[in-house]
C-alpha cells in the first residue's frame, strides 16, 4: 500500500502541497483506464497506478515515477447515476488487487460513445475508504494516421497553420456555421446543390481555388464583418483531421489564437463526463508527415490545461507523446519562432502569406472553443457551441 | 537571388560566421533532395532552397526561414565520378530557376541504394559559379510504422530501454557479433539447431525467458567478461526497429551510452557517401506507441551530429521531427530525469530494473558505433563495424 500513489502532475508552487495531500498519506489511486467491455464479471487485465514522488526536482516538470502494477477484479455492484450527459452513465464498482491484497475499488464509467473509459477511483486500505480521485488521461496522437481504433473522449484538432486558426477566427468574427469538406470539389458541389448562400472559402496548395469567396487566410477574415453568415471551408490536413476525430463524444477545434479556451471547455468537459483527452495533430503531407507546429500548439493548449485546472493536479495524466509536446512547447522563447522554424510556415511564408504566420502566432486573442458536430447525412459542420 | 539562402543549421559561437559566409553574399545553395528518376531528362519538380536569415535569434537555435521556391530543369550533363562506396557515383547536372532565372546548378547523385537522392549544389549567379555546398538531411521516424517507403541512406535505431543500450554494451565488452531475433522461439530455435555456442539472452515482458543464460539488462552485461563470445539477442520493440531499417545502406544503433561515437561515424559515412541520415525511433507496444526516451535520444545523437560537424553547419538539414526530438532532449536537465518521466523507464522501475535506467542514462561511456548486417539467410546480424 505504502508505495502506491496517485499519478502526478504539478505546476509552480503546487506541488509540495499536492506532495502532502496525497503522497505523504500513501492514498492509493488506481488508473484504470481501458478495461475492456467483455472483462466485466470475470478478473480483468492488469492496469497501472502512477505516482508523485521526486515531483519536486527539475523545476516542477511532469514525473509519474514509482508505479505498481494492480490488478482489477471485477465487483458485482453495478449502478446507474445521472451524469451530465445524455445517456445517463453507468457507473461500476471492481476491485482493484495489489501483491493480492484489496488496495482500492475502481469505479468504471463507460464512456457516451466508442469504448468503455475507466477513470473514476475510490483509494481504499482493506475496508475502509481513503480517498477519492478521478483522472483524466492527456494524449496526443501524432499524426491522423495513428492510432487506428475509433476516438473516444474529447478530442482538440489541431491545425495551427492555418484551418483550426482559420475556423477560430470565423466564429469568433460572428459564423454561425462552417461546412467543412475535403475538396475543393466537394466545396464547389456543396454549394452550387445545397448551400447557394454560404460563402465559399479554402485552398488548394495554400492559395484560394478559383472562383472562391476567400481563401483559408485567419489574417483577411479578421478585417471582415461575417455576423450570422454562413461558411464553406475546404482544406486538407485539417478537414482529414476532423473526419478522423467526428466520432469521438466531443470535437474542439485548438490552435494559439484561442488555446486557453479550447483548453478550459474541453477539459472541464471531459472532468464533468469522466471522459479522456486526445489531442490531434493534422500533420503535414495530407495528414503523413509530422508537423513541429501542430505538436508544439497541442503542447500549449496543455499548458493551460494544467495550469487552469482548479482541482487536485493529480487528476491529470498526461502521455509519453502529451509530455513531449509539451515540452517541446515550453522550448520556445516565442511563438514566432515556432511557427518560423516549421517546414510549413516556411512554405506558406514563400507563397507570400507570411501575414497569417504572424496572426496565427497571437496567444488568446478569441475566447471561443469551436465544436464540430457531424451532421445526418455524415457533413462536417462547426458552430460555436 | 538575394532572397536565396542556404538551409542554416548552428551551434553557440558559430552563427555569425556562417552568416558573414554565406548569407552576406547572397550565396545560392539549392536543397534538391528527392528529384524523382523519371523526371531526369525533363522538367523536373519543384525544389526548395533554405535560409539562414535570423539565425542569430533565440539562444542560436536552428532556422530555416525566407525560403523561395526554386524550379529544377534537367541539363545534359551528366558524368561518372569516382565516389567512396562501391558502385561509383553518378553526377548529373541541373538547371536551378528562381522566378524565370537561372539560380544555379544542382548537382544530383543517386544514392547507393534505394531512391535517388540529390546533395551537393553548385549555386551560380547567371554564368558564373559563387559557391559549393553541401547537403545532409537529418530526419527522426518518430514509429517503425511511419514512412512507408524503404529506407535509404545511413539510419541510426534507437530503442534506448533497453535493446540498443545493451547492443553497445554487449560490442563494448568485446562480443563479436549480436544475433537478433523477434520472439523467444526463434531465439531457442536457433540455439538448438543453428548456433549452440552463442549466449542466449533477452526478454519477455522485461525479464528473461526460462532457459535464458542473461536477460536483456546493458547493467548485468557491463559486469561480465564477454570477449569473443557470441550472443543471440530477442527483444519485442528493438527487433522490429531493426527489421524495419536492415534494408538502408548503413544501419547503426544508438543510445545514451554511444551516442557521440554513433552520431559521428554515422554521420561521417553520411557525409563521405552523399547520403541522408534517419534516426529510428523503436516505440513502446511493439512499436506501435510514441516512446519519450527513444525520441529523446534521438535528439541527443542529432546533438553530438551537429556539435562534431567540422565542415559548414549549412550542410545540415534536419527535419520537423529531427528538430522537435533534438528540442526534447535539451529540454531536460539530466538524462536521469528523461528515463524516469516516460511510460517504459516507469515499467521498468516496477519490474525491479531502476539499475537498468541508472546505467542507461550514462553519456558516452563505450566509443562503439555497433553495425547491423543483413545475412543471406535475412538474419539480422551486429558487429563492432
Amino acid at each position: 500500500m505504502a508505495d502506491v500513489s496517485p499519478f502526478g502532475i504539478c505546476q509552480h508552487g503546487d506541488v509540495r502541497r499536492h506532495r502532502r495531500q496525497h503522497v505523504s498519506e500513501h492514498a492509493v489511486a488506481v488508473a484504470a483506464q481501458r478495461l475492456e467491455e467483455g472483462q466485466v464479471g470475470l478478473v480483468a487485465t492488469h492496469q497501472v497506478a502512477g505516482g508523485l514522488d521526486h515531483a519536486a526536482q527539475e523545476g516542477c516538470r511532469f514525473h509519474r515515477r514509482h508505479l505498481r502494477w494492480i490488478r482489477i477484479e471485477a465487483h458485482a455492484q453495478v449502478r446507474a447515476v445521472a451524469g451530465g450527459g445524455t445517456p445517463p452513465l453507468v457507473h461500476e464498482r471492481h476491485r482493484a488487487i495489489l501483491g493480492g491484497h484489496l488496495a482500492g475499488i475502481v469505479h468504471r464509467t463507460p464512456g457516451l460513445r466508442g469504448s468503455p473509459l475507466c477513470r473514476h477511483t475510490d483509494a481504499v486500505s482493506p475496508g475502509r475508504e481513503r480517498c477519492y480521485a478521478r483522472h483524466v488521461r492527456i494524449d496526443v496522437v501524432l499524426l491522423p494516421a495513428l492510432g487506428n481504433e475509433p476516438f473516444a473522449g474529447v478530442c482538440v484538432v489541431v491545425d495551427a497553420l492555418r484551418a483550426t486558426s482559420t475556423i477560430a477566427t470565423l466564429i469568433a468574427r460572428g459564423v454561425a456555421e462552417v461546412v467543412v469538406t475535403a475538396t475543393v470539389d466537394e466545396a464547389r458541389a456543396l454549394k452550387a446543390e445545397r448551400l447557394p448562400a454560404h460563402l465559399l472559402c479554402g485552398e488548394e496548395g495554400g492559395l484560394p481555388p478559383e472562383g472562391f469567396d476567400y481563401g483559408n487566410s485567419p489574417a483577411e477574415f479578421s478585417q471582415l464583418d461575417l455576423r450570422d453568415r454562413r461558411v464553406i471551408l475546404t482544406t486538407s490536413n485539417g478537414t482529414r483531421a476532423l473526419a478522423r476525430a467526428a466520432d469521438a463524444s466531443l470535437v474542439f477545434t485548438g490552435s494559439l489564437l484561442n488555446r486557453t479556451t479550447a483548453a478550459h471547455v474541453a477539459l472541464g468537459e471531459a472532468l464533468r463526463r469522466g471522459l479522456d483527452v486526445a489531442l490531434l495533430c493534422a500533420g503535414t503531407d495530407y495528414g503523413r508527415a509530422f508537423s513541429l507546429e501542430d505538436t508544439a500548439v497541442c503542447g500549449a493548449v496543455i499548458e493551460r490545461m494544467v495550469a487552469g485546472h482548479e482541482g487536485p493536479l493529480t487528476e491529470l495524466a498526461l502521455t509519453d507523446s502529451a509530455m513531449a509536446a509539451y515540452r517541446l512547447w515550453r522550448s520556445y522563447t516565442s511563438p514566432r519562432l515556432l511557427l518560423g522554424e516549421s517546414t510549413h510556415g516556411q512554405a506558406l511564408a514563400r507563397l507570400g502569406l507570411a501575414a497569417d504566420l504572424d496572426f496565427c502566432a497571437q496567444l488568446d486573442v478569441y475566447p471561443v472553443a469551436p465544436r464540430l458536430h457531424r451532421g445526418a447525412d455524415g457533413s462536417l459542420v462547426i458552430r460555436a457551441t
